[in-house]
Parts: structure tokens; sequence; C-alpha cells
């Protein structure tokens, strides 16, 4: 295995030579790894009325997100339609986002496939299209088979070969597997594989990843805004949240109230949250995300199919969960 | 339904007068209902060696837990494997707790059962038998119809009736059910029924109970040490927890660290405590409990059949779970 | 162990000696093992509107029954409500049955309880009180720990004290565990263990159990009325089936066609009793069963709490299940 | 909808007309909808040392299967590894094995993607390839959302595009989800959808959708040898199983036997192929079955990762399962 090795988006350029080894690696100092702490929207991918990608909506919302402090953006996490993009489109949208993005934002692009080989063409691609790290799901197809000796084989392999640090990606409700802890803690030892991003949502287990990488300055990232003050409780250092395309400005408050340690004030912001973040994720999905930005001021509209749009009643679930706890 | 009504223990008696409606009810201040806060041992039962309750050894773990800041003991929760005691035995060992036990430490008994009439019959046995609060399982059996409605039906007709609150308890791993939100929310406003023990460990599902209930002064208690730290961080007051059959005091001292606000020690304390709880419930259950009581002084002897004794390579995966996170 | 032993209904009494050897109750030869094949309803217990036992409507149920041409009754399986009632109702109904039964039907009583203890003394009761056999579910409530170990000793602690044959009952829908495969052929070899129901409905498992307890004469009955005819054709030699309760005779033709091998005819009616079947258990459950039973002449009634009465809504799908299939 | 049409391979050619009706690909009348009743091999698809397709071991195994009764082939469900080829690389296989096989044979070809849009040229591209029907797994990504709603639309569309016939494609074990029933039942009266293969293995609910869809001719595929006697006897016409690329002549005796109405026989063979079925496709998945293709004569080789080679356990426990049944 690669000894210790760090990235900082700051330092010296430090790509893979013609050798294909590593230039840089050993150079590095733990002190310059990548910094993942703060909060990401996972951003939706508005399209036309045909279904097409519209880059002219998403860079509208780019615009508005440059506003928000956050940290940066995740391009195609789950939120973002991304296994109904063509390989092209998935390109072509990271490519898009760092165009128009402030440099001192992270660009963090999801480059997972099921297949390793596939995973490792396209986690290059995103490097060379942008991106300042990679977020790779778990594969999930054999799920029977996708046991920790598998899993940790394709994370080492696309962590070796990549340009760009590597965050793990575990999302059960996708998935229905979750990445099992001695993988997490096998995989945080490689160099090139700086995080976590946890949208699980079983605290006791984020605690525990921490505890258990703690010598290796391994970074958590809850992948819910359900449980971001929890997370951020047992130490984890942001969250990627579907609901920061919605209510950004409150998301990155919770955040701050958490890391200053206002937890009295972070309880009861953190308290109105969960229903709306419920309901645009585990009970009404990407449809109702995207119809809620749009009552927020974003572009959400439509999903590709076989994603529906919302029926009537969806949509008054999904405002009252939203008036119910004081945001409309 | 019942007019509001409030408990205490120390207070002047409020029993159903003769018309079946409680006496007391607005009577009472809200600062005269039963504060839960605190820690509780779910205490096992000893057994000898035929497999008869053994009451000696259980008074003599009774006067060493007396010596622990608890607020109280539960009796028959999962782990004092209720459901292998018969109804006289389950009410025997709650009288035999209340005699031990000093007169300022609650006991919260475990009395629910299948059908709802056994249940009420239960109840009130245990609150003869000197219990200050009954915790009241989901039935499960015919967990495809325990929706709401039944859920609701059943813990209001018990809570009607019973002479001591009841706290509310939900262990899905267990009973293969987790008492739905919204029925805990609607029963939180019954007066009779003061809190909830949830063993779920749903983090965003306990914030959102805590948020849900802020109006009816409804106390929830962690069902497990796993999320203890992470349970007050959201609000929750207390915990019952398995590992403090075993490391009481360290659990105590986990309470206070959350209670003060000391989040970064209660941190590094509640990482340490994960994986041997872990093993003593979801991993190995309640013959690792036993069995580590053994090892820290307490008597915890065999379980009743069909639980098994730990296999060899069970006892030393348990011991490492203890020993690597510096407990033994 | 015990040496091969066998079992009849109408031989010489026969019980434990003082050597500990088996006597036999009803008598046997090694060659006359009790033939268990053929339909049993699962008989429901009806109550009065107090939640009393209705010993009077159970026994005009139990006139009805005795014309149709079951092999026996199955009483306090899941759709009796056992555990609903309380032990000594339990061992009552059971000498209710008994008594009002013709002698040339068997009677297998449940005695399932969560401890081998209890199950042990229920299971004597059970004979005294005239069950030709018991029926003993999975202990389940400490479902992590009730592996194939914990379930073979279980089991065979059971069989070794029991005077009546012993038939194994998988009930993963209530449960929430499958008895294994591996423990099943295990407990084939005791002597005093008859055979198997199996509610989980997973055909290929009931094929791989009738091939690998070929050699003990091992008899597998259908736990539903969904799957009986798939059920004999991979080999077992009856079903339990709660839609007995209600189209018994149908049951008894659909048994007919199975066993003397008119496949097509037999198709045709297991399609038509499908639907009705998923409606009074997996969809509605034991209120719709009773429900059922009242349009089709016998005694159903209400279910003790909590188990709810049907909604309006509901009754009207339960029909909708009957009259779609021709049987309304 | 579209009004009736059927489809026969050995028709004139026709395509849909500028009215939009369908014409038919290898054309058809009304009367002669494509038959599929049969088996099939739902082939491997072998690699070379560095992971390439490798088509020379690929025909070899083809020429194998051209000696076998099977009704076709199916090209790239799940045992094909098709998640883990490239767009391009799963219609090259298509058109190698269309090349290969005697024209009498079917080939049905997988063509599902996760969007609809993406499904419908995948589709087109197969049918342009040579595939008779295409094979079209239910999107599973969103399974949360994935509700008959979003699927019924996801499969009229691609049915509605398709030039050639659609077979519905339920595999939960891969997914996560089942086609609902009331979804299949919908989807059958679209005139260009032919069957469902079901690898469920929930024989009631085979049962129901035959019984459901009796009027539309609509044919049930078993998705695996386990349970294929039992779905011949419920009414299914065929299998798509894996085990058949290593047992094909047997599980084509299998099949002979059902539909000649030897159910005896029939079960005795039944009996001896379930455990080395489950050994490879639940137990020990796709590594598993290319291992048994090399001890049986075939081209099995390594997969793609992440998938792993099996252990020398796991080696071990799939030989047994083999030779303990007689099949080595």
């Amino acid at each position: 295995m690669l000894s210790a090795r760090a990235w900082t988006r700051l330092g010296p350029l430090c790509r893979p030579g013609p050798s294909g080894l590593w230039r840089g690696t050993r150079g590095h100092t733990s002190a310059s790894r990548l910094d993942l702490s703060g909060i990401y929207p996972p951003i939706a991918t508005p399209f036309t009325a045909r279904e097409e990608v519209d880059y002219q909506k998403l860079e509208e919302n780019l615009h508005k997100y440059a506003q928000i402090p956050f940290k940066g953006l995740v391009v195609q996490g789950s939120n973002g339609e991304y296994p109904y993009l063509t390989e092209d489109e998935r390109v072509e949208v990271v490519k898009a986002v760092r165009r128009s993005l402030p440099s001192d934002k992270l660009v963090m692009a999801g480059s997972g496939c099921e297949s390793t080989r596939a995973t490792i063409q396209l986690t290059e691609k995103m490097a060379a299209a942008g991106a300042d790290a990679v977020l790779v799901v778990t594969p999930c197809f054999y799920k029977g088979k996708m046991d920790s000796r598998a899993l940790i084989e394709h994370f080492i392999k696309v962590a070796d070969s990549s340009s760009v640090p590597v965050v793990l990606y575990s999302v059960p409700a996708n998935t229905g597997l979750d990445l099992p802890v001695d993988a997490v803690v096998r995989l945080a030892q490689h160099p090139n594989i700086l995080g976590l991003k946890d949208s699980g949502g079983d605290i006791t287990r984020i605690g525990l990843v921490v505890h258990k990488t703690s010598r290796q300055d391994f970074q958590v990232l809850a992948g819910s805004a359900g449980f971001l003050m929890a997370a951020y409780c047992v130490g984890a250092v942001g969250g990627v949240c579907a609901l920061a395309n919605v209510l950004g400005r409150e998301l990155c408050e919770l955040e701050r109230l958490c890391v200053t340690g206002r937890w009295d004030e972070a309880r009861a912001l953190q308290q109105r949250l969960i229903e709306p973040n419920a309901a645009v994720t585990r009970k009404l999905g990407v449809p109702a995300l995207k119809q809620a930005m749009e009552w927020f001021g974003f572009h959400g509209g439509a999903c590709r199919s076989p994603l529906q749009p919302l029926t009537e009643a969806e949509t008054e679930q999904l405002r009252r969960d939203f008036t119910s706890n004081g945001w409309m």
C-alpha cells in the first residue's frame, strides 16, 4: 500500500507522470490534505421540457448558490439524477459547474459506476473536467457479492489511479447496501481516500467510523440534513444535504451553530429542518426537491422519466412539511 | 379522552375517583410530572444453574447498582429476558427490586403483553408491586396489523386504566416494528403517558419526536448506549442502556458531560462505548451482557433456554470489544 | 438421541417408561408414524362482545367443520389469536375442540412459547387436553440469537419431553425469522418430530426440505392456501390454510385434484383462491378472516384488542377479493 | 393505446408505418404472437485475463449451447454482467450471439437502463443487432419512487417505441424491488409486451400473474431453476435459468417432464437441481456460475471487477453442492 500522502487544492500541481506513477505523491505532508469541512448541496440537474439538460437554468442556480457560504457543491450525487445521465452528460455538467463556480468553492463530482474499470475511467474524466474530488458510490447491482473484500478492492483500485482525492459514498436507501465499517476503516488508510459521505443516518455507525479512523484524519460528511446536528455532535465535519438546494443559508447557519458550540440554538433550528428534509428525500424524493426549489427561487423543473411529477396530494403534503415548520 | 392530568412520585395521591375520571387532573402543576431524566440499567435477571430466578444474586447486583448515580432501574426491558419469565415471576422480580432499592431510585417495570387486556392486568400488578412507572412495549405478533390506529388504541386503553405513568417502548430489533412517529405524537397528549424509550437508534426520528411533542413535556429516553450522546444532543433526557449493567458509572459520567455541555469530553467517552455496547446488544445479545457483567463484578450467569451460552469465539470477540476500547 | 420410534393415533397407549424410553401415547409400531397428510383449518377463536372466548359459537363452527373432509384442525396457529389467550384459555380451547370433534379428526395444538421450559410445560398440557400432535412455533423475541444452534436445542428438548409428536412451525411474517433449512434437516432425524408447517411460502425452500428429509419420512405442510398446489407439486403432503376456515370444501377439493394428478383442474381452482387467501392473511389479517367467516356461514366475530375491526374500505377490498374470483 | 397486435419470428418484415401503427419486425398476423415457451440460459460473458470480452470463447460456448434443445438464449440478463459492460459492448455481444446462433433459436437481449430514454435507445440498438425480443429490467436506483405509476409509464414508453417484443424483468435480489402485480397486469394488455421473467421466486405471485393475465396470452418465465417445476405447475411456460449455462440438457429434460405431465420424475430431477442452482445464484453468484461452467466443459473464466474470484472455501462449498446431488 502507498505510504502516507496528502493532497491539497492549493499546493503545487501533482499529477500522474508518464509512467503512471504518482508525481508529488510522497512529497506532500499530511498538513496539506484537502479540507472537506462544510456544507454542500448535491445539486439537482435542471432539464428542459424535452428532458435535455438545461445549462442556462443550471447556471442561474449556480449564481445563486455562489452567494451562500457553502464549502462547495456535489455534482451528481443521488439528487442529480446521475443514473439518468449519459457519461458525456455527466462530464459536461461538471465542466459547466466548474466554469460557473467561484474557484474557492470545491467541486465534488460523482464518478461511481458499477464496474471498477468504468469508475476509473469516469474518475479521470471528472478530474479533467475540473473536479477537486470525486464521490464514489458503492457498486450495488450484485449486492449479494459486494462484501468488504470486493468493496475494498474496488475503492483501492479507483483511489490508486485517481489524480484527485476520493470520497466514499454509502447511500443504502438507493443501493440497498451499506459500506461496512470495517471496509471504511481499512480504506481510510489509503492516502487518496479522504472521507465518507454517509447517507444511511445510523448515528452509532457514524460515531464508530469517526472513532476508528481518528488517526487517519478521515473526514465524515453527513449525507442528509435530518441528522446533520447529531453528526456534528459525534464528530462529522460537514454535510452533503439535498435540502441545501432549497434552504442553503439555513443549513450553513446550522453548521455555524454546531461548530461554535451553540447547541441549544442548533437544536431549535435542526428540529425545524427534519420534516422538510424528509419530504424532499425519503418520502417524496427528487421530484419534491425540484418542486421545493421552484418555491424558493431556484430552477428545479421536471425529472427525467421514469421519475414522475408529484401528484396533487403529494404536492400538498410537501407544502405542509415546509409550512408547518415555518418555512413558507 | 381524559382531560390533562399530571403525576408525581412525591405529591398528594391522585387516583381515579368513583366516576372513573382522574382526580387531581389540572390541580397538578407541570412541575409535578414524574421526572424521568437520567440513566437506567435495564437489569438482567440472574438464574440458578437450574434456570430458576436467583433472588440472592439479584439482590447483590442491586446493592452494587445502588452505589451508582442511576436515576432508577428498568426491570424487564428486553435484557431482563422477560419473555422467558412467567407472569408471576415478572411480578415477583419487580417486588424484589422495589424492596432492595433505595426509595429515591425509580423502578420502571416492563408490563407489555401481546393483548391489551393482559397488558392492563399486568400493569396493575406491576403498580401494586411497587413500580413507579411501567414500560409498555409495542405488541408485535400480528405486525402487519399493528398500524398507528391499532397501537394508539392499545396504548390509550392501557394508559387510561393504569394507576402509574406509562412509558412507550419501541424496540424494532426484537419486535420487527417501530412505533410510528404519528402514533407517538398522538399518545404524547395523554396525561398518563410520560415518554418513550426508543431503542431503534434512528436519530432523525428521535429529533422529530422531541420536536413534535415539545408542548407536551414528553420525555424521550435513548434505548441504547451507542447513540446516547447524540440523543442528548437532539433533546433526549436520559437513557435506558444495557451497557449500564456493566459500565454504569461511565454511562452516568457520559450523562453528566452531556447535560453540562462538555461535548468534547463526552464525545471521547461516547466513542469508546460504541463497540462494547454493540457487543452486548446487537452483535452478541443477552448472553454477552451477562458474561461482561461477570467480568465487571456483577452476577450475570446463564440465560434461560433457548438463549445459548456464548461460544469460545464469541467470548473472544466480546473481550476484544472491551479491551480494544480500554475497558479491560 | 432417541432411537427410532414412530407414532400412531390408533395403537395401544404407550408413554415414556422409567428408562426414559418412549412407550408412546396413542401407541405405535415403528411402521406406524402418524400420518399428517390432508387439509387443516387453523381455526379462529370466536369471542363474545366482551372479548371472552365464546365456546358456544366455537362449537357451532366445529359442527360445521366436522362435515368437511378435513384431516383435522389446528388449534392455535397464528389465526387463533393464541398470543392473546392466557395459558388456561389456550388449554381450555383445545379441550373444547377435542370434545366436539369426531375422534377420527386430528387435533394439532399450538404449544409454542418463547422459553423452552414454558413450551415443554404447555406441550404437556396440550397432550393431556387431547391434542394428537403439537405445533411448535419458533421462539422469536431475541431473533438475533435464534440461530440454528439455539433453535435445534430448543426443538430437541421439547420433542424429547413431549408425549405426542411435534410439528415444527415456521411463520416469518409474524416471527421475523425462518427456521433454517439445516435446522429442519437436523430436527427431521428426531423420532418425535414428524413434520413442518411452512408458512413462508418459498417454494424452492419447501422443495429442498422435502429433498433433504426424504429418508426420514418427514411431512411438510403448506402454511397457506396461496401456494398449496405448488407445495403438493414439490412434495408437500397437505396444508394448514387460514382460508379453510371459509372455503374448506374447496381446499379439500384442491387437495383431491392434486393427489390424484388432475393438475389442470387443480390449477384453475388454485388460481381463484390466491386473492381471497391473501386478503384473509397477509393483506388484512385475522379480522378479515373472521369477517369472511361470517359471510360464509361461520362464526367469526371480533378480535381481541389490539387487533382492530376492518375499516369500511378494507371490508370492501375483502369483498372484491372474493367476488372477483367468483366466490360471492 | 395501441390496438391488438401480434408478432412472429417467421413472417414478413413489418415496422411501424407512417401512421404510427405497427407493421412488425419479423412480421406477424394477429394469431402469431411470438412463442416464448422453453428454456433459456442467461449466458455468461467470458472475459480475457485483462477483463476484455473474449469473443472466441463466447463463440465456443455458443456452439455447445446450439446442441442443446434450448428455445433460445438470454443475452445480458443479470448473469451476463451487463452492468459492467459498456453500451457498445452490450450491443456487440448481442451481434456476436446472433451471428453464431442457429436462426431457429431466439435471442432475447437485455436492454434495460435506469432512464426511459436510455432504455428506448438501447432497445433499438438491440433490435438492430438481431435480438428477437428484449428483456427490460425494472429501473431501481430511486427505488422509493418506482411505484406502479412510474413503472407502468416506463414500460409503456419502451414498448410503444420498440420494434421487437418486450419481456418484463423483475429481479428483486439485484434491484431491491419487485414489479408490482397490478403493474404487470396493466402492462400485459400492451400488444408489444409479451411476458415476464420473474426471478423473485414467489410462487403465489407467479400463480396470480398467470391468473390475472390469462386473457392476454401473457407468458411467464421462471427466472431461476430452483422453482422451475413449481412455476410450470402454476402456469409458467418456460424458464430463464442461470444453471442452464452448466446443466442445460438437464433443465430441458425437466421442461419435457413438466410439459408432458410426468410430475413424479420431474420432482426427482427438480430436487437435485435446487442446491446447485442456489450455489451459482443466491449463495455464490456469477463467479460460482463461471467456475461451474469450467467444470462442465464451458468457458466461464473470471468476472470483471469488483466481482471477486471465489475463495477456496467457496469453491469447496460449490463443489459439494454439485457432488452431493450427484452431478459430479
